[in-house]
């Protein structure tokens, strides 16, 4: 168990999660969907991913006050051919909206193979590996992508031009866990960033950017994240918000770029039923072997070990879901003082 | 029109076609097949990918006198689901196989919305985006992904451990053309790596590592290309290799880290049907709006302008139809050998 810093508050998962959705709840979020949302929330803390844990509730909060999302919204579903779906989230929260959309996208696998749901018009989404790994869980490998208002650099531009629209990918394995990847088409998400810049941490080379366009390590002047890979991260970015806002007839780049700067984003969760292709259990046995491969290779330099995706946060959630997870400071004022302020009770820390 | 070096052959495109359409049918390729395979090369020619073009012409020979590719295989197909197929390629090169793959996944998505189809043991398939831009041309939003004989280093492990293996994203436009996307999964495609070091040109900093796995730019040195952005780039690669290869019941990476080094390939071509999703004509706008968006945008520090993707190759394409297509003295003569030796007519070049 590692050590906490003396300033962090462990809170055991379940408490965190009743109390994240007693707030949601508190604040209209319907019983099932608060329960959604909070679980979403609160399995990004336990993968190690605070950055789009329960940090994220205040602006959720936020987003309600502001009409940018409602919280009583019920998404709608049309299903025009039967392997696709379009989950319209009516601005209901992201993890209301993206478990639909596995829901439709795993149903319509299990009828042709291959399942597609496009979601439109939802809020922050939260850990997009979330609803990658739930498809996994029913026997499909999924492919998952979220688009959103422009927050970092395009190859070639200045300014934000583009999403650092994250995509996911998860494998369902046999022995080992689900092979997760989760990433953003930025060098560094978002969240970690702004990790960075709150403690006043210089930063890598190669991360940002300053307002001018300049490259910079310093915290306090890095204004846009840069995409990996320059234009490959760029353009993965770019075709994402094609296939996911496009597909939605939701475009966000060419409206922020109008003018309009709503917190809004779209998505699509692809599932493919392994079932159909070959028998699961072969499946399981390739994914096993390809992993115990990758695992067996010599390390390189500095490296203790060979990890495959979603290996490290399967360890963070083992050791969080005994130990607590632990949030800090303003992260825990913040959770607690919304609690209050909506009568929902304040559990006590772990330790 | 760009001046070419003396040592450049220029070649017309239709001619490049028939002389290498007429190289593999003396091979033993059937006839229409035979076009195919030369369409296929030639067009990264045209596009300005030389590193996947004609110059892999030798290789498709190689491989044919080696058996590791057979020359008139049929591929077959199975549709386990109304939205999947799985062509199996019987060893059929790349084209072949990735073409019956284009044609099965967009039978699916007219039918389903969605269509997948994954390829099975093929060899060589060229450069990607030639098969998602044929998807596109059909209306269709196109995913496609190629895996391979591991080349690439994987982020925390020494030595080649999983493939370059290619990513393209084809999305239909209106005015502008279709947004084409199509990139490796190492900082730079192994083709590229190949011209440099052929060229005896000094490598970027951080594009591959020597055999014992330390960073060089020297060309004589570097034996293993790097991933994109570290974790994201061989993450990519290795869920790339359970997609393709794992669901077509074909493994690569832990035959070859068994010992097995045979060239062989899987890969998989995903349509998306967008006539299912909204009016053609309103996503045309869409993806013409966005284009228009992040074209607009100021062009950072030393950029002319700023690119979308497949702007540069469409460019290459309109200038090397026109003027023909440079060929470097060593693939001429090459091509200009096989021909002879099987008794197919060398055009004259273009100038």
């Amino acid at each position: 168990m590692p050590t906490q810093a003396a300033s962090k508050t462990l809170v055991r998962a379940d408490d965190l999660r009743a109390l994240v959705s007693g707030i949601f709840a508190a604040r209209g979020v319907r019983e099932p969907d608060a329960d959604a949302v909070a679980d979403a929330l609160v399995w990004a803390n336990l993968r190690g991913i605070d950055s789009h844990g329960v940090s994220r509730v205040p602006r959720y909060l936020e987003l309600f006050d502001k009409g940018e999302s409602a919280p009583d919204a019920v998404p709608t579903v049309r299903r025009p051919r039967a392997a696709i779906a379009i989950v319209d989230a009516h601005g209901a929260p992201g993890p209301i909206a993206m478990n639909r959309a596995v829901t439709e996208a795993v149903t319509g696998a299990r009828e042709c193979g291959v399942g597609w749901a496009s979601v439109r018009g939802t809020v922050h989404t939260g850990a997009i590996g979330y609803y990658t790994s739930q498809a996994a869980a029913a026997g499909m490998a999924a492919v998952g992508v979220v688009a959103g208002v422009p927050n970092m650099a395009y190859t070639g531009a200045r300014g934000a031009a583009v999403a650092t629209s994250p995509l996911s990918v998860a494998v369902p394995a046999g022995r080992h866990g689900t092979v997760l990847l989760d990433m953003a088409t930025a060098v560094m998400a978002l969240g970690r960033i702004a990790q960075l810049k709150a403690a006043g941490k210089e930063l890598p080379p190669g991360v940002a950017v300053t307002k001018e366009g300049d490259p910079t390590t310093d915290p306090a002047l890095a204004a846009v994240p840069l995409p990996v890979g320059g234009p490959k991260g760029s353009g993965m970015s770019l075709v994402f918000e094609l296939l996911a806002s496009g597909l939605a007839a939701n475009p966000i780049v060419p409206a922020f770029h109008a003018g309009d700067r709503r917190h809004r984003q779209n998505g699509f969760i692809l599932a493919v039923d392994v079932s159909a292709f070959c028998e699961p259990a072969e499946f399981a046995a390739t994914v096993d072997a390809t992993i115990d491969a990758i695992k067996a290779l010599p390390a390189a330099g500095d490296a203790a070990e060979v990890l495959v995706p979603g290996e490290r946060g399967r360890r963070s959630e083992a050791e969080r879901r005994d130990a607590g997870i632990p949030l800090g400071p303003k992260v825990w004022r913040e959770l607690a003082g919304a609690a209050d302020s909506l009568g929902v009770p304040v559990p006590d820390p772990a330790s």
